[in-house]
């Protein structure tokens, strides 16, 4: 798989990191994270990594140990020049398992920078006993 | 107590929001959310909130059960022309306990309005049995 390595938009970059989950695709997951600049990805262990290089190593043991599948449900998002903000509810598929897990709830930070825009910040959180997924997506866009 | 209503930089507008916490002040709090947007507010519960009145509702309840003061430690901030996203760690103090509870992961998204810059989303989860808050803190200033 030759991942872009440009991403026109925040959204590119979002359906290009969850193709990679699915794939189970390290090297297609690490494109999507800025390359220049500090990194932030906290599990929803609660396990907080920071810069490439731990992620990296982070995203491999997981796509080693399950397949898996994602199902992103826009939330909210941000939208400025340079910084784009996603909160999402993710789905989790894991293996042959028909049965969903989590659902997390997912702040996805994206910068814009020489390359397009990638991924510099991901929080993931297990949802609780309530989760609003059914109120309508909000958006804005900051110009 | 008469919070201030306009935040000249995101840094004022957190440094009101703890100040709002361990004051045990929702009105203060309030304040600092952004008026004229969707906010998102997801606590360590698990719980995501949508909209000013549900996140009043859940910190009124807060501070009904608890006096809290919260050190909050930078991990890492982005920063753009209208909208600055802060990774902290917090540690929290609950009444009269010494001893410290959490630490939480928190992600707070700012976002610049007419009155300065507001709190938009904050999102708090459990941390791990990994912290890496000894890491330097890392900023990024995109202009």
């Amino acid at each position: 798989m030759n991942p872009p390595h440009h991403f026109p938009t925040p959204e590119d970059a979002e359906r290009a990191f969850y193709d990679a989950l699915s794939a189970g695709d390290t090297d297609a997951l690490m494109a999507i994270w800025a390359e220049d600049e500090d990194v932030v990805c906290v599990h929803p262990t609660g396990v907080q990594l920071m810069g490439s290089d731990p992620i990296r190593e982070s995203w491999r043991s997981i796509f080693a140990s399950a397949r898996l599948r994602v199902t992103p449900e826009p939330v909210a998002h941000w939208q400025g020049m340079l910084l784009s903000i996603h909160h999402l509810v993710e789905t989790l598929f894991v293996g042959d398992d028909p049965a969903p897990h989590g659902p997390l709830h997912v702040t996805h930070v994206y910068s814009r920078g020489a390359h397009g825009w990638r991924l510099v910040s991901r929080h993931a959180s297990a949802a609780g006993e309530q989760a609003e997924t059914a109120e309508p997506a909000a958006s804005h866009t900051l110009h």
